[in-house]
């Protein structure tokens, strides 16, 4: 990819239409901030397109351009009904795994309230290993979920595994998740790229850091700007102690890289619930723009992922102690 | 799981009729073979059922059990207009990595017939990680995949990576692919347990062989036992010189484990051309029980993955060696 | 393993004995805290001893049993002339990659002491990759970091790679350092654990938690209890931005399992000096118990790995903050 | 890097010496072909040395670069009592994982002979991951293994931990073995370069193809010609099934960039005494210059890793069938 930044908009769209009109098929990308990127680097040339000596030319840009730095210098703010995700904010995912019945859904969101978080997380529809195992309460679930998230002033959010299944889970949901299976599901981003509503995308268990920028590009390459990334531990030698290795690295890594939301899921990460605040902490610490955390009120009994569950007081205290953490680094 | 293997299967299927009305939301399989399975050890306690001595109980069954060589003793056979795939058989499915045009794909389907290949491969829809790289040309491309594989009495194969699109290549394919990346989506898996064409599932980046089998289990579960699985290179450390690693140790693995058939695509776990054969040859060796291999006439013209590509002429002499090979560890 | 826990000391004692006596090849370890373990199951039949019903029986040790919390529940806390290390104490390990000169290593040991650091590291034996590398000085950097050291009060702490090294390097060095890709040269480690000086064990880059405890295990049961652990990230499929991949997570996995300080490098977990600073801020926040970071004054200049070292002024910055993230978590 | 190909040896040579006295501390190297190669890109220029325009110069050299096939093109043979290894050889090297006792080893070696293997391999100081397991019978073994080998005219191949035991075990055998985890032990490559018996030198468990080829380095470049290459699997995510991966491609890719003859070791890699003969069959087709197995008459009864030893009847069996594929190839 290579980028133009033109001296102004209007430059800057002229030019992306006679580009247009010239080479259709071709990946012909503008922004209103007077930049302009194409893919084929001869384009140019064969047009006999001279650029003024006022156009700045970076012939290296990333292939996910669109979530680039440089492509959008400022920090992504996503807003919803009540959350503010990106920039300085820290914002707080929570709920249980699985949404399990209208009480308990009701439970878990009081309790999520009460920690300060605005996003009530939950699955209705489960991406299982085994074929045999609870797949979900379907919409079922889906009702609860959003009955709770109103009564509590939450935002709604739920994982989406299935493109057939966008109408129904848009019917309910504010954010949609994409998980770490789907990660490369092109169809579903392209989909989620076709609508407004935020994603968060999840980063796949063996996917580096430029796949993940990639797949996010889908999402914003079909129009929706609106995307936060998720790093949930990825799959290496090593799954005695953990389920997955979580990359904390990715943090600052991926902020310099992009200008999207960057949140860590400790409770995937880990797979153990007496690490999800020390991974918690550690992520406050780095500069994760937020969490996203399973909590259970009964842990053992939880339908799914209940060995990673933590209880709701546990989130209330991982929660003062990473605004005390965020609140020290500020200070010094 | 834990299995009961019944006197005759008369018997297997009351008890199955029984324990389905006491419990219908337990997972509980029948098998013609007179064999039975449930997902809960405590169900038959519960119901205060005595098991006869003549019933035999295998209580640590793998959780992906339809697949396994304990329910399923015999190696699956796949038959289709042209071939035979598992058992003994060496099945060749050979093509380009995409649809590239009507000559194109008429003369590359011509190459493979040649070669003793009885299954055409290509892509029309192309899972690529950029959304900006070619995506395929769709139906146009399922009708000239169609077309050839018709004129050379081959069978066509080709990826399906989105729900919705089921219909549409149901229309032209004989068997479908599932691609790496959407090894774990579900939602596909089940559909396409949901009908009968065969289904070749390739083995996801950064899956286990435990997770593959599971992936097999969502397509045998739903009703359609004409799964095959194939290895294509999991993602390690060291990729400097290939693209993935190919797993090679999985063919044993897996044949000892489960009775579906397991070929190696030695194209992807290469990444590049010179490495094709060699990794066949080893293929062979091992008991691979056949071979997914991209060819293009003008590998450095090719819209994708050119690199992996091997020219007709060469995919002939691997074709000789793979042969050589399996008559002398035959006679030997 | 197997452990008992005896009613007394002397009782312990006793027993060991008598097992050492019946069996001196077997693995018999004896703590004066009452503890006595055995490798083999059935010698205690064998010998038909009958434990007292007060005698503790843990089955299930792991094979680490001297590094276990459950052989040594205390942290341990190692002492030296200007340190402690363990437990609460956060300690900061610092200097440059390589003993460049005497004047170099003095400006460098004047700002390691600046920062609050106590231990000043530097290599004079430098494992390198390739042949041609620059090796280290030798003696010659020995006599220059021991001059630094003693002259701003410092602990000096170097690495050793080969057992002949061994009395050349004990005659100047406070703590050794057994590097990543030494951590399972066991020789090594059976001859550092045959004295009494401190030593840093890093992980190495494939090695399981379980690895690490028992290279740790050669030290121990050779007879020196002064080992700390260093993570300093693990080798994954993903080193485009990072050298390799931090796994924060082991540090609150190896506290609960082990009772030997850990700390953490986050200098060669980055191997890029921007991100040396965040990764350190993690470290705090999730409870490690020190630091080693490589400092330069002219991080382009250094012979070795300049890529990752940071500057004093940058190494004070991170001191405050962990101090800051410290005493945040304290009152909290 | 940066290769000179001069028109004579006569020229190289004063080139040589008139580079090495200008900088005598720079790598500069000298082969009899005419060749020379340098470190440093611009000492040249400095000493204002014009080469003719008959010296062909590549700037891109390898760092390993005596390991490399445009530094060396020919095969590498090495010649021993009994054995020839590399080019188009398939040399056998087997033999129990320890040396158990004289009349083990001694029928250990007539099995041996009898398969046509030429290299007894056995181990008398054993690497063990944890403390207290059996480590080797040290110089009694040694001798056992002497005798043995000589009784039936084999070559003698065991593995060396230590720099220290240089000495003691030169003094028994005619291989040494450097095993996967001292890899990167710099210290014992040098002294093992210093000499001029063949060294096996096996893959690391996470070392890139880069890292085994500089490793390599290290010994020719002290002075010894005389390496060979082991493959023997790397270390991956999924261990449930297999002891390490075996990464097969490795044989290819390494017999393009190196002249040294690559081997594998099915034993390590599988871990099971079932995948050995599957594993040793696609190295043969793939082209490995040989193996290392290990076998043992009563496997459950071996000291060290029984589970992954064959019988010498199995054995047999693998050398017919290797033998049988290489045929099948060259006839091809």
């Amino acid at each position: 990819m290579q980028m133009l930044t033109m001296p102004d908009s209007a430059a800057a769209k002229k030019l992306y239409d006679k580009l247009k009109l010239a080479a259709p098929d071709a990946t012909i990308l503008f922004d209103q901030d007077c930049r302009l990127a194409i893919d084929n680097q001869h384009m140019l040339d064969e047009l006999e397109i001279k650029l003024d000596s006022d156009v700045k030319v970076d012939e290296k840009m990333p292939a996910a351009i669109q979530a680039s730095r440089q492509w959008h210098p400022e920090d992504t703010i996503i807003k919803t009904a009540h959350t503010r995700l990106g920039g300085n904010q820290f914002t707080l995912i929570a709920g249980p795994d699985s949404i399990e019945s209208v009480d308990h859904i009701f439970a878990m969101a009081d309790a999520v309230k009460h920690t300060g978080a605005t996003i009530l997380r939950g699955g209705s529809f489960k991406p299982r290993t085994n074929p045999y195992s609870f797949q979900g309460y379907g919409e079922a679930g889906l009702k609860a979920h959003r009955a709770a998230a109103d009564a509590f002033e939450l935002d709604m959010m739920t994982e989406i595994m299935d493109t057939r299944d966008f109408a129904l889970i848009d019917g309910y949901t504010d954010i949609f998740q994409v998980g770490a299976r789907n990660m490369q599901n092109f169809s579903l981003l392209k989909q989620l790229g076709a609508q407004q509503k935020p994603v968060g995308l999840k980063r796949g268990m063996s996917a580096t850091i430029d796949d993940l920028l990639n797949a996010a590009e889908y999402i914003l390459a079909a129009g929706n700007p609106n995307v936060f990334l998720i790093e949930r531990g990825i799959r290496t030698f090593d799954h005695q102690y953990t389920r997955n290795t979580l990359d904390i690295a990715a943090v600052p890594v991926l902020q310099k890289l992009t200008h999207l939301p960057v949140l860590i899921d400790p409770s995937h990460a880990a797979g153990a619930h007496d690490l999800v605040a020390p991974l918690a902490l550690a992520s406050a610490a780095i500069g994760a723009q937020g969490l996203m955390i399973e909590i259970h009120d009964h842990p053992k009994e939880a339908l799914v992922d209940g060995a990673q569950a933590i209880t709701p007081a546990e989130l209330e205290k991982i929660m003062q102690q990473t605004q005390a953490i965020r609140l020290s680094l500020k200070e010094g």
